[in-house]
């Protein structure tokens, strides 16, 4: 695959997920008040984020949410249950702090950033809105590439320069969501191609489209590889084939994220797609991603498991925005508590069990 | 089923779930601004919550993490991979803020209520540790009587009466928890005569004890039962002949916490029966709990399925103290504050799905 000279530097200089520092994390569980093993996935999660971050006792508050926003153009093919304009709509709500996003980054003091990552209704300046500037959204990829592959490069160094900021701005940890109509459809392309599924076991409800809705989308999907017949191994090919921008983004963003060692929360099925993106420009990037939740959407699990990521929660959410991601920060959280804040049995005069 | 006076009077006094709010709660739900249903289970959860509490706007902050500790007399069984000092032990840790339910509390600025509802150690007295002087643990049920049935009546109102009086001090959700090595072997019991289950599926590894120590546990409950021979609708029979101390108590919390109508978080495997046990002697008080968690104890399911309730998580813990119950207060934070904080379709000016 070949990146752009500011990619290919950005991956040449991601550090190593810290083995060392994880083995110490595992030691460090073994020894607290506890029985082993009894804080479950709780433990494995603090051992992670210890090899990400490199540090046993890790800073990852506060948390930030970021909400990539993009319109796609392959919704002139009829496959949404929403008409397109409702992505600037709700952009408009999140800047508002009136959509679930806003309530569930309050319900855990994470800042959100929201990102016009092509939008192409008009949308007021607000001091919360970043504008990124490449375009109005992709093209219709049922009838041609979704953008060029100079934008796919682009857009991904733009994430990765957002996440970057954010971390110098004095944020620890991002978890991602998106926002935009059509955008399910773009998923289970990325999600088909990169896992080698078949695009009806890859493709769900998205905002619950009836039967015949959703044969079109699966359609939509099978004639746009078949034309496209982008390579599974070649990140910007697929996403420059089917968008969209704010997936380009979103797959920046972790790159952007693992430079800083900040931990990673993926959020639902158009994440994922991110997420496979960023593992084929990086392999082993997905050490530093934590699942926040199994969304409703069929295709996701798909995802996950070609990630091997486990999923934190599984509350049947479909709604993106990040909500699943931002749910789980709180769990983060208590993981990193737990184990840097317990006592060990030796240190509490807790004995230990019968010999 | 003869209760006390006391114990007669507040359950003529328990509200009931209110069913006209929960539907207000719904109707809610279908208006915000996102596909009807997307929130999953956060929408069914606020719904709940609405009910419980009587309010749309419910207030459920701040919440309380109230941690029972006693001792189980069965332990003499040798039914624990751990000695029974442990539980003095862990109360001392709790107290020194040290042990994984303070982190999991402070994670959500929740306040931590130790009580000493029955261990025989001497333990420093302690601004935070409240003491009910209800004697020094229970009998060793493979033998007698684990407590008198005034004694189990009375612990049930001592944890009727510490839900309220946190109440009054201004909490307004409580999750529970416990402390008591052996106790997951008096839960079995309950659990198996309470969902006329076998001991034996009703019964599971505790703190990780070996195959022999297993059996001997299943053997001491199917001996005790044949022995107490308990009838399965008398809770306080069943408390009386099984205990813990502990388990009373927090059955009694939930009776409390249900007068002041507020939302119970459920842990683990013991607090699923006591809270079969506050089931028994007021039907329908399972609108008021919340599953925090599924433990990895088996009889936990078992439990869960009687009280038709469904686990918010599942993350293979299996460490009691109320660790799940308290890493599920924030999901039902955001469950709350998405029904209260996200604007309607019509507020924010977003189109609906196509017609």
């Amino acid at each position: 695959m070949n990146l752009s000279p500011q990619l290919t530097a950005l991956i040449s200089q991601l550090p190593a997920f810290d083995g060392s520092v994880a083995a110490a994390a595992r030691s460090r569980q073994d020894e607290l008040t506890k029985p082993q093993g009894s804080l479950g996935e709780l433990e494995a999660l603090s051992i992670q984020v210890a090899g990400i971050t490199g540090c046993l006792a890790a800073e990852i508050e506060p948390a930030a949410v970021i909400v990539a926003a993009a319109e796609h153009g392959v919704c002139e093919e009829g496959v949404s249950a929403f008409p397109a304009e409702v992505t600037t709509q709700m952009v408009t709500n999140f800047l508002h702090g009136t959509a679930a996003i806003n309530a569930l980054a309050r319900n855990c003091n994470a800042e959100v950033f929201i990102v016009d990552a092509g939008i192409s209704s008009e949308c007021p300046d607000h001091k919360k809105l970043h504008r990124l500037g490449f375009g109005k959204g992709s093209a219709n990829f049922a009838k041609q590439a979704a953008m060029k592959k100079g934008e796919a490069e682009s857009i991904i160094e733009g994430g990765a320069a957002c996440a970057k900021k954010i971390h110098q701005q004095g944020i620890r940890m991002i978890s991602l969501g998106e926002m935009g109509i059509g955008n399910t459809t773009a998923a289970a392309a990325v999600v088909a191609v990169v896992t080698d599924s078949s695009p009806s076991s890859a493709t769900g409800r998205g905002t619950m489209i009836d039967d015949d809705t959703w044969r079109k989308k699966v359609s939509v999907i099978e004639q746009a590889i078949a034309k496209h017949q982008p390579d599974s191994k070649d990140a910007i090919g697929i996403l420059s084939a089917f968008g969209g921008y704010e997936t380009g983004f979103l797959c920046g963003c972790i790159l952007g994220a693992a430079s800083c060692r900040m931990p990673v929360i993926l959020d639902g099925y158009p994440t994922s797609a991110a997420a496979l993106l960023a593992e084929l420009i990086c392999p082993g990037i997905k050490n530093f991603m934590i699942a926040g939740h199994c969304s409703a959407e069929p295709g996701h699990r798909l995802a996950l498991d070609h990630l091997e990521l486990k999923p934190l929660l599984n509350l049947s959410m479909r709604l993106g925005e990040g909500s699943g991601a931002a749910l789980a920060i709180p769990i983060v959280n208590a993981a990193v508590r737990c184990l840097n804040e317990m006592a060990t049995f030796e240190e509490a005069a807790v004995a230990g069990r019968k010999t």
